[in-house]
């Protein structure tokens, strides 16, 4: 391709809105160009990056028996109807209204299509396992449209779908599933990590997602690099750093009186101990329940997900209100001693003239039940407060001073914390979900009755699973991972082109060796990108560094003195010299290879 | 592919609601199915086509130069209010309002969206010419979704875009893609015509459409089969068939009174003449105008679009309130002796009551003109009515007896006519119209404002062309122009696969060679589906026959007495024997060839 004849050549500036680096540098480097809030047009060099991943992607999904189909983006509102969501995921979807007055959702997803569709033609054992996917286009009216095309309203999206007998089979696929993710990521260029999502309050984790580490990332990981595997921070676990406290003796529980601020640092420092050795309580209020207390080494922070996940209820922390009845002064909690709060007439003597609070703890259990995180057990002589105002208690002991209802693992991991599998350090990092798979078990055939007959004659259940990559997210995401401050490096298996021929000045030598290659990489079926502008070098090299085709060849007066060419590798500082009676077999030698 | 795996067998009957043939075969089949009116998804058999059909596509738009691009479906409404498409297509147009309360277009078309995306990069003669295309999702509302997957309300679309600095170089351009256009219909096996299309009044012929003959086809066009030319039926030029009527001289008009009916047919039985020696006189109404007055041979109808294109105004055909103020009597109108129509007082004090009739009579020009089809020079001493109720003229004479204000081509040509260039015979035949291409000229480019400054240093506005080819279309098209009652016949070139391999029985060496077939062919690239099933051979027979791949190969145990298996073409009616050492080598020659 001649570089003067392509549609979408280099601005002299990045998009004033460009809130990312892919939105920047696809966007100055005429790969994209924005129509509206999240809705792009691919221009031909972003157009060529992006079949080349459906490639890819395409190669990965038949190789793990995924047939390909194309299904539709207008849906008629009743399947929605049908699975609840269109109540449930109201907010993202674009709706119209078709003739005959018939009301239409433009489809985010498609289980309500091939769920459907799917039960047309299964209705033996004999039908099962079998897996479909598409690569089609989405639509979701993403309240903020953000980050390029990473968060698009409408956007291209592989979505396959798994079909069996029963959970075993699913399982089974599933992990081929997640090894081909992994192949076709590394393929585009991508070091992605399996992460277990949290995937709400009532899955067991059924979910994962494929993270790639890049600093634009939205979400949080927990990585550990000698194993290799990551965690999402919000559910996350790890052996707990040590407090490093010397050796001590359980020592007698005293109280003590002092003027001091609520925060653990303010607590820490006014005993003159390390933050490790206050004892945490924090106070949660339970959705549609009671409160309860948490209880956790100073120096570590409690992971609301994870206590989510335990009493499997959504949680908020407590208000100062909430904590009244209980005779709870914030800054100076603990389970140490506290006054019996079983009953209520207490706390609803206390609260007079707050309602809502009363209510609140009538309606649910006035039992206050505190649990504590495995941490609290690695410290003795602990400092805590006294339930009272500027009075704390100093050397309490858990078992001895106090008793806990139960301990379970409450603890945010962090940086610094250890990896349970092979106790390296872990480590914090952002990263970009690139894809995600799910175990949707029954709940679409259930919506659909999705039934097959097993061998025995039995009608049973359709166990489901999905699993998703978008394509045009995957093109953003290796711009996010894959480039310097001058632009953009794409990996060889998705460039646009793999070379580009930069000619530099208008020397007719030049120019002829200049074509003279063109012709014999194109003969070579090389994709070649020609430079063939009249225009400075520092304009062409500043180009070809945005653009980021992985090989430059560069023709100058200077490389022909040497019979050579300047062989430079966008990922490389420096180039080198190639005599030109070699360069079309490096050339083609370096594509395949 | 095994067909014991694939996703969309067949089923025993067409879907109940199959308005065409394709929509017959292609769902019994599996290759599509319907979600809603309009609204197909594609099974892998039908993506297999769909996908062969847009690489073809692909590969004759970039060899004329076009750059692949891929515009959003999700368009602001503002763009189309620039257009004002927003109003003149607003029945067709899928609305819908995204977050931020914003109104959005699913786009049926990408004019709004390509035109002011070309003028971010397009400033000088330099950048031009341009052309840009995209193989994407249309959206359009059609009132009545029908035939299939030939008019859908979600459909796949190939659209191009060309920019050019004049008119000229689009007519270079334009002459180009059109025969990119039939190349491509060829490779798809289609033959298909080039039609000019009417283009509407206000056109100068500035459109193409591109016409497959079926019986299915919406359209009607006029074929010469000799030239290979076609012409829409609308507007088709041709040489009026010869009346055969002896040579005779002008013979003295006389008046003839006797009761007949109105008709062409009855007039002619009446007077014992042939219909060509019918004077016919239709009048019409003139949209926002009078009426006119047009005389055609008997035997000939009038072609209402091209009357409109003379005129440049819509007409219809005068009803008896409109014909009575100028004394017309329907079946016996005649241009001879007409009394004087002007002034209209006379028509007011003949319509008491008919008030309406008055008004528009009024409203309008009161004078009647007549003009001619050229076919009424051709024939000497006509009958005609005498505007007088069961009173008729016999030997009337254009130029003696009456004069027109002109005469033009008005007749509407059908089988029987020759064709203009070859003089050979013109036939009628029902047609699909599977593409077309416009010279859009400047409108869009005016619309926004799409300027290039040219070698002069003076700024024009770009004019620019589109071309159109419906994917999912196409492959309909393909269907209904290629099939016999047992189903479809796929071209090797779009066939989902080139061989089906059919074993019958279940016996042991049929099927061991029918694998090791399977295999070898495999090994060689070829794409083969494999009837693995346990199944009648009636079955898998008539399944192969309206899947429709055009190579079926049957090993049974008959064919390996005779070490050989049976070679069959869907398109031919008998098989032949072909032995088992030669039959992987002259698959793979079939095909490459």
């Amino acid at each position: 391709m001649r570089y003067s004849k392509l549609f979408g050549r280099t601005k002299l500036v990045a998009p004033h809105d460009s809130d990312s680096i892919n939105a920047r540098f696809l966007g100055q480097a005429g790969f994209v160009d924005k129509l509206a809030a999240g809705v792009y047009s691919y221009l031909p060099l972003g157009q060529l990056v992006l079949e080349k991943v459906k490639k890819i992607i395409r190669e990965e999904m038949n190789a793990v028996g995924g047939q390909e189909i194309l299904m539709p983006s207008l849906h008629p509102v009743e399947i929605w109807e049908t699975t609840g969501r269109n109540r449930t995921a109201d907010e993202i979807l674009y709706r119209t209204k078709g003739a005959g007055d018939k009301d239409f959702v433009f489809a985010p997803s498609h289980e309500e299509a091939v769920t459907p569709l799917a039960k047309k033609y299964i209705q033996s054992y004999k039908d099962l396992p079998l897996s479909v996917y598409q690569i089609q286009t989405k639509f979701r009216n993403e309240p903020r449209a953000k980050s390029g095309i990473l968060r698009g309203r409408e956007f291209g999206m592989k979505d396959m779908y798994s079909f069996h007998t029963d959970e075993k089979d699913l399982d089974v696929y599933y992990e081929q599933v997640k090894k081909a993710y992994l192949k076709l990521f590394k393929r585009c260029g991508l070091n992605a990590y399996v992460v277990e999502a949290s995937g709400g309050i009532f899955s067991d984790k059924l979910s994962h997602e494929f993270s790639v580490i890049t600093p634009a990332g939205e979400d949080t990981i927990i990585v550990c690099k000698k194993c290799d595997t990551a965690q999402n921070l919000e559910i996350a676990e790890g052996k707990i750093h040590d407090p490093e406290l010397p050796e001590e003796k359980e020592l007698p529980m005293k109280t003590v009186k002092m003027e001091r601020g609520p925060s653990i640092e303010e607590n820490a420092a006014a005993h003159k101990v390390p933050a490790s050795k206050i004892l945490k309580t924090v106070v949660y209020k339970i959705m549609d329940g009671g409160l309860i207390g948490v209880v956790i080494r100073g120096d570590l922070q409690v992971n609301e997900t994870k206590l989510s996940q335990y009493l499997k209820k959504q949680v908020r922390t407590a208000s100062a209100e909430e904590l009244q009845p209980f005779g709870l002064v914030p800054g100076f909690i603990s389970p140490v001693g506290l006054p019996s709060v079983k009953g209520g007439v207490k706390h609803k003597a206390e609260v007079k003239g707050a309602e809502v609070g009363v209510k609140e703890v009538e309606h649910s259990s006035t039992d206050l039940p505190f649990i504590g995180d495995h941490s609290v057990k690695s410290v003795k002589n602990f400092v805590t407060g006294a339930n009272k105002l500027n009075t704390d208690l100093v050397n309490v002991n858990v078992g001895r001073d106090f008793n806990l209802s139960d301990f379970t693992d409450l603890v945010t991991v962090e940086k610094g914390f250890r990896c349970p599998k092979c106790n390296s350090e872990l480590h914090e990092e952002k990263a970009i979900e690139a894809g995600n798979i799910f175990k949707l078990g029954t709940k679409y055939s259930k919506d659909f009755d999705l039934y097959f007959t097993d061998e025995k004659g039995e009608r049973r259940l359709v166990v489901m699973g999905c699993y998703g990559i978008g394509t045009t997210r995957l093109v953003g995401t290796i711009v996010e991972a894959s480039h310097d401050d001058k632009g953009m490096i794409w990996p060889k298996s998705v460039a646009p082109y793999h070379v580009h021929l930069v000619p530099l000045g208008m020397d007719e030598a030049v120019r002829k060796e200049a074509e003279k290659l063109y012709h014999f990489l194109l003969g070579k079926n090389v994709a070649v990108l020609f430079d063939d502008r009249d225009e400075t070098a520092g304009k062409k090299f500043n180009d070809a560094d945005i653009i980021g085709i992985p090989l430059r060849v560069v023709v100058s007066s200077r490389t022909l003195k040497e019979q050579s060419v300047e062989w430079k590798l966008r990922i490389e500082k420096e180039g080198k010299l190639v005599r030109l009676e070699k360069v079309t077999g490096e050339i083609a030698a370096w594509c395949q290879a």
